[in-house]
C-alpha cells in the first residue's frame, strides 16, 4: 500500500509558520470541518418574513434578493407559493430575474403545497415536518410512518420536476434521536440532495449541535443544512459547530430577523467564518455590501440596526480603554481580529474619558503636528482624564487643551505640573472662544 | 472500599422520565460542567465603562449597582481607582453601600495599581496582564519572566490585605499555551482564589473554549473565571461552554457593552442558562427585574435594546407563521423554551398576516365569542390573508373581518365561498364606520 503510505495523512496539513498564520485557524485540518466550505441558505424573504415587523412587497422582495445575489449568497430562499397568491406571484418573479444565486422556496411536507412549488420556477425545494414528540402531538398529531410515507412521496414528486429537494425535521434536537436517524437515513435513500436539521426552538447548545451533525454525518451520504433559532443568543456559534461536524448548508437572514427573535444573522455568521479563514470568505463574498444590505432590510422592517452588531454595530471598531487604544496604534492586530477596511469601514480610537491612556493621546499630538515631550503629555493627559471626570470631551475638547497646553509650553507661559496656569491658560481661551 | 461501591458514579445521576425532563439538560451529568453551580462576575460598571457611549456618574453608578445586587449577580466589578480620582471616590462609595454581592476592581498587574486598590474596601482584586505575543510585543513589551514576578509580588500583597484575589492573562487564545500554563499554575500554587482565561479580541469558538478550560482544569485547584468579547457573536455560548469545562466564574455586562461590540451580555447568559437549568437560575436571580435593569442601563449609555436581545427583544415572545401560531395555542412549550411569565412578561400571538393559518383565527374567534364553523372560519382566514397581501392588518383591521363575517353568516346575508358577498359587506361597514 505504497500509495496510502505516501499521502499525507488528512489530519497533518502543513502549518503556516507562526508568523503568518491565522491564530484562530485550527492547528491541524479537521477531517469533518466544512469552515472552509460551505454555502449560505439566506432566507431574510422566508424566516425573515415571519419577523413580527416584516411586510415585504414585490419591489423590496426584488431589492433585496439583488442584493443578495450581488453580495454572493449561494442560496436565496422564498415563502411558500402556498401562502397566499401574491406569495405565489412574487416567488415566480424573483425566479425571472435570472440571479446567480439558486432560488429555493419553503413548503409543508404535504403534496398539495409541492404541487404548487414546482411550479413557480424555482431552483428547488426545501420541506419540513416536525418530527419531535412535542409537535406530533400539538402541531400535526402524525406519527412517523405517516410523516416518512408523506416524505417519499413529496420527494419522489419533486425530483421527477427535476429540481433540488431538501428534507428537514422541526425541532430536531427534541426528536427522538432514532425516529431522526431512521427517517433521514430513510430520505437520503431515495435521493434526496440535502437533509436539514432545525433548533426550531432556539436553544441547543454548541456540544449537542456537534454531537447530533456528527452523528448524521455518518449515516448519510447527501448534503447537511442547519437551521438554528437565536433565543438564547448561540445561533451563530452553533452554525460554527456545525460547519465543524460537517454541515455543509447554514440558513441565515439579514440581521438574524425571524419568529421571535429570529436565526442565525448573516452578518454576525461572515464575522464568525471570516475570523476562523479570511481569505476563503473574501474570496465568495463582497463584504463591503455587508451594512447596505443590513440598512436596506432594518429599513424595510423597521428596526434599528443593534449597537452590539458585529462588524456592523456602530462602535465594532471604536477602541477606548488607555491599554488597548495604545496597543491598537501600535499594531491593529493586537485587538482587531477583523480588519474594518475589508468590510468597506474605519476604526476610531476614542481617548476623551477618564479611562484614557497618554500613549493614545500621544498619538492624537502627532496628528495635530503638536510638539511635546513624554513627560509634557503625560501631565496633558492627566488634565484630560481630571475634565472627563466630570463629562466626556469630545475630540474638540480634547485637541483644546491639547493645543493650548502646547501653546503655554512654547510661550514659556506653562511648565509641566503647574496645574494652577494650565487652568488659568484653558479659561483665558474658553473666555475668548466660547465654552470648550 | 464498601462506601465507594455503594456511592453512585458521578456519570450516572438518575435521569427524570422524558415527561417532566427538561430536553435541554444533558441526559447524563457531566463530571466538569458547572451549568448549574456557577457565579456570574457583573462588569457593567468596568468593561461596560470601556462602551464607547459609557460616562457613568456616581449617581448612576450606584443605581446600577444596587439593581444588580437587588438582580442577585454574585460579584460586582468596578474600574480601577488607579484610572482617575473620581473612579477612586466612586469605587469607595459603592464598597460603602453594604450590598451583598461582593464588590471587586479590575487592575493593571502592577504594585502601583495594587496599592490604591486595596484602600479602596473592595472585597476583591482582579489582576490582568497580557499573555500573548501580540501583546508582549505591542503593548507592554515584557517577557514571561517579567510577568511571572511582577504577579507573584501584586498577588502576594493583595492576600497580605486579606482580600480575594484573580489574575488574568489577556488575550488568552493567543497566548502561547505552555507559557499560560506555566504562569496559572504557578499563582495557583501562591494561593490566589481564581485565575481568569480571556478572550479579549472576541474570537475563540466553542470547541477552541472547551479545550482551553478543561486543560486549565486539570493544570489548577483554584476557581476559573472566563471573560469572553463578542466581536463574532459567540460569547454567550462560548461562556455556556466554559461552564461544561469546568469554568465556575463568567464576566458578564448587561446588554453586553464594553470594549467594541462588548461581552457576554448578562441577559442572553441568563437565557442560554435558564434554558439548561430552569430552577437552578430562578432561584438564584430576581428574573423579573431583567428588563428593567437593561431598560437603565440603556437610558444611561443611550442605546436602544436590540431588536432581536434575548428575552426583552421586543418580538421575542411573538409568534406569527401559521403552523408555529396554532402549535404555541395548543401548548406554548411547542415553540418555546423561556416562559415569558417567568421573566414577568407576556407571549404575543400575531395572526393579521399573510403567513397566518386558520387554527390562529379560530382562536381569536372564540376570544370574540363568536360562533362560526370550521369552514366558516377557513373561508374568513383566506379573506383575512387576501388583505394581509396588501398590507399588514392590524389585531383591529382582522377583528373587523371577523365580526362583518359572522355578523354576514348570522344574519343570513353572507355563506361560505361567497367573496362578493364579503366584499360588499366589508364595504359597507368601512362606508359606516371609516376605513377598517
Amino acid at each position: 500500500m505504497v500509495v496510502v503510505d505516501n499521502a499525507p495523512a488528512p489530519n497533518t496539513r502543513p502549518v503556516a509558520p507562526p508568523s503568518t498564520r491565522n491564530p484562530y485557524a485550527p492547528r491541524y485540518s479537521d477531517f469533518l470541518s466544512n469552515i472552509s466550505n460551505f454555502k449560505i441558505i439566506e432566507s431574510t424573504l422566508r424566516e425573515g418574513e415571519q419577523f413580527a415587523n416584516a411586510f415585504f412587497d414585490t419591489k423590496t422582495k426584488i431589492a433585496i434578493a439583488k442584493a443578495l445575489d450581488a453580495f454572493g449568497v449561494e442560496y436565496i430562499e422564498l415563502t411558500s407559493p402556498a401562502a397566499s397568491e401574491q406569495s405565489r406571484l412574487d416567488c415566480e418573479a424573483i425566479c425571472k430575474l435570472g440571479l446567480r444565486a439558486k432560488i429555493l422556496t419553503h413548503i409543508r411536507c404535504h403534496m398539495d403545497d409541492a404541487r404548487i412549488a414546482v411550479e413557480t420556477g424555482v431552483d428547488g425545494v426545501d420541506v419540513v415536518i416536525g418530527t419531535s414528540s412535542f409537535l406530533r402531538e400539538f402541531s400535526h398529531g402524525k406519527d412517523m410512518t405517516y410523516i416518512t410515507r408523506t416524505a417519499i412521496e413529496v420527494i419522489n414528486f419533486v425530483k421527477s420536476k427535476g429540481i433540488e429537494i431538501r428534507f428537514s425535521s422541526e425541532d430536531s434536537f427534541r426528536s427522538d434521536l432514532v425516529d431522526l436517524l431512521s427517517i433521514y437515513q430513510t430520505v437520503d435513500k431515495i435521493g434526496v440532495n440535502r437533509v436539514g436539521v432545525a433548533d426550531t426552538v432556539g436553544c441547543a447548545n454548541p456540544r449537542q449541535v456537534y454531537d447530533l451533525v456528527r452523528t448524521l454525518r455518518g449515516v448519510v451520504s447527501c448534503d447537511i443544512e442547519i437551521h438554528l433559532h437565536n433565543d438564547t443568543g448561540c445561533a451563530i456559534a452553533n452554525a460554527y459547530t456545525a460547519l465543524e461536524a460537517g454541515a455543509t448548508h447554514i440558513d441565515t437572514s439579514v440581521l438574524g430577523i425571524g419568529e421571535r427573535v429570529g436565526i442565525t444573522p448573516l452578518g454576525g455568521l461572515i464575522a464568525c467564518l471570516y475570523a476562523a479563514d479570511p481569505e476563503y470568505v473574501k474570496s465568495k463574498y463582497n463584504l463591503s455590501m455587508l451594512r447596505e444590505i443590513e440598512n436596506l432590510v432594518a429599513s424595510a422592517v423597521e428596526v434599528a440596526v443593534p449597537f452590539c452588531n458585529p462588524i456592523t454595530g456602530y462602535c465594532a471598531f471604536t477602541h477606548k480603554a488607555g491599554i488597548h487604544a495604545k496597543a491598537i496604534l501600535n499594531n491593529p492586530s493586537t485587538y482587531e481580529i477583523l480588519k474594518p477596511e475589508d468590510f468597506g469601514l474605519t476604526r476610531y480610537v476614542s481617548i476623551g474619558h477618564r479611562l484614557t491612556g497618554w500613549n493614545a493621546v500621544k498619538s492624537r499630538v502627532e496628528q495635530l503636528k503638536l510638539i511635546l515631550t513624554d513627560d509634557q503629555i503625560k501631565d496633558a493627559t492627566a488634565k484630560i482624564k481630571e475634565l472627563a471626570d466630570v463629562r466626556t470631551q469630545s475630540m474638540e475638547d480634547v485637541d483644546t487643551v491639547l493645543r493650548v497646553y502646547h501653546s503655554g509650553i512654547h510661550t514659556g507661559k506653562l511648565d509641566v505640573g503647574n496645574k494652577a496656569a494650565l487652568d488659568r491658560l484653558l479659561e483665558e481661551h474658553r473666555d475668548q472662544n466660547g465654552s470648550a
